[in-house]
């Protein structure tokens, strides 16, 4: 297929609307975040993540409905937790806190590593021994922080680091520390903003509950502050080896495959249930298959790489898709890039890599069926 | 150590600059590229990567030089090559394609599957067997592509794509498709418009040589539209082991760890050393000692997670620091996600792994120094 040489057009009028100064969340939402002009701001200019339109999902509901996701995965780190990172470290260096820890299924460890290196910290990072996905391990090392895995699971490791940070002159960057959820709901501030509204529904995958008590934080600052008309409906989905908002109760020994969502006793559990009955929302389970194959579809029909635990939004939006009102825009939330796991991609990819082929033109179209 | 609790500021006044409607490069500058009203803009809402200030580097070198990251690992799959897709695919759409292919040290099978499949179409990347680093393999596979691994490097698999796409109906999207490094281009567009003019310096890696000829297109572009007022030096800097820009001619074996620049004869070599000379810049070659240097040193200094090609670009400031000029602006380019290949960062982090410890709060405290 011959191509067309290209034509510059020549007038260069003026852009209408250049790539943004953005200097991160806290500079841009700064009314709304407890910081103040001695908070020393650690960032790495997380934030203002696209919310994509997503027409193949879109299209297998149909009725007008419209559906975006907000690729947090596209934060420095790849996930969600910087939004929360950059404040917690922020308010630790004002605190005069010279060395950070956390436990975590990975994501949290990569922004604590990297956020407190930034800002001159040590960071501990305790994690449960063979859940960890490889590409966050590998960020924890890089950044440089001392990664200690546990003989327990995400729980455990919680209950050790919050005694550690009892008992030691190291402070806990969990998101039981509360500025964590603060910045975590700048991420329903910039939906808003893009869409100018709140969507009708948020999607969103529930592990230890933080995300989604804090997009409800967020949605209601900016709803009382009058930059939105409405509150979403908040509908929550967990694994269903890990769904304990589902059952009602803790789960001793949670089972997923989707690692970031691994998590049996939330800590955030109250909030939670306070935002599912305020929003009129539910919290219902997805199986690891239907994670699996809206995982696959994000990336084969969307064009979206996310890692397991996010697609849990999408599975949960198909599952209850019949009772989305007609025309209404839903936004589901995919909290981390897909690059995180790559071991889940090329074991759970329905296509199979072709090795060893030969430098011959025909061998290599005859596979490619021509 | 005790946490205070955070209380938010209840007067919410209105935020300054809020999350932008950022629409993706094509929208965002479509005077400069060569599309009309009859294009199907296939978008993942690339571009606007965050320039991130990196004060640890320029604390190496002094003098009052200000040093930039420009970080495009930050893209929709990963790389800058999803800046030249979204041109590639969408002209490849306008014109009634079907089904494209690339040859790809990676980062562009990554790019190429996920728009193309966006788009509806087939995509078809051809890798060099063994050398593509497990990140960008596993992207590939679950976007949905048709990967084919053959014997031989990455300049070889390059001829057979270009082959097939003279012999059969598949659009070739290597960077020798003119509409690459227009896409590419707006990279350079977009560090203008946050400093307000180009900088003194931009160090980039080189290996097919492509994005430092369309960084300077870019630059050129808007200086010629008054955009800015100055062009920057531009300095390119290649992996020694595959370093033929620095040689003068090709290398048939290329060898370094730094698989996305691993290439031996470059598509845009006469391009190439038109920037050079027009610029009055340099190519200058960094071992791989120096990349994992610089690899490691933005991680744990910076917070920021490169691929270790992209680490090339500050590893040759570091080299040749002492010639920056005092006061200079210099951006690095940050080519790709860390994530992209995971393998290497856990194989050269200079921490390790303390594994199998068990959950008792002495002996934790006890590998932490305490």
């Amino acid at each position: 297929m011959t191509l067309s040489i290209p034509s510059t057009n020549l007038s260069y009028p003026n852009v209408a609307k250049a790539a943004n100064n953005w200097q991160g969340l806290i500079q841009t939402y700064r009314p709304y975040l407890p910081v103040s002009e001695n908070t020393p701001v650690v960032t790495l200019l997380e934030g203002n993540t696209p919310l994509i339109p997503a027409r193949a999902i879109a299209a297998k509901i149909g009725r007008g409905v419209k559906v975006y996701v907000k690729y947090d995965g596209l934060n420095p780190t790849g996930s969600f937790k910087d939004r929360g990172m950059t404040m917690a470290i922020s308010k630790a260096k004002e605190e005069g806190a010279t060395a950070v820890i956390c436990a975590s299924t990975g994501n949290t460890s990569a922004a604590a590593a990297a956020y407190a290196k930034r800002a001159g910290m040590k960071a501990f990072v305790v994690i449960p021994d063979g859940y960890v996905a490889l590409g966050k391990l590998a960020q924890a090392l890089l950044y440089g922080a001392e990664v200690i895995a546990v003989d327990g699971n995400f729980d455990d490791a919680l209950n050790i680091v919050r005694q550690l940070s009892e008992n030691y002159p190291v402070t806990l960057v969990n998101s039981v520390n509360p500025y964590r959820l603060q910045g975590q709901k700048t991420a329903a501030f910039e939906i808003v903003d893009v869409l100018g509204n709140a969507p009708d529904w948020l999607c969103i995958p529930v592990g230890n509950a933080g995300n989604i008590s804090a997009y409800w934080m967020g949605f209601c600052e900016y709803h009382t502050s009058g930059k939105s008309s409405r509150l979403p409906k908040m509908m929550g989905f967990q694994a269903a080896g890990a769904a304990p908002l589902v059952s009602g109760e803790p789960i001793a020994n949670p089972d997923t495959l989707a690692t970031a969502i691994r998590i049996g006793n939330p800590a955030n559990w109250q909030k939670a249930v306070a935002v599912k009955e305020s929003s009129g929302g539910e919290f219902n389970p997805v199986t690891d298959g239907e994670i699996l194959d809206a995982y696959r579809f994000l990336a084969s029909e969307e064009g979206v790489f996310c890692e397991p635990a996010s697609a849990a939004s999408v599975a949960g939006l198909f599952k209850v898709k019949d009772r989305v009102p007609d025309n209404a825009s839903v936004v589901c939330v995919l909290t981390g890039n897909g690059l995180k796991d790559p071991t889940s991609a090329v074991d759970h990819s329905l296509n199979e890599l072709k090795q060893g082929i030969p430098l011959n033109l025909e061998k290599v179209a005859g596979i490619m069926g021509f």
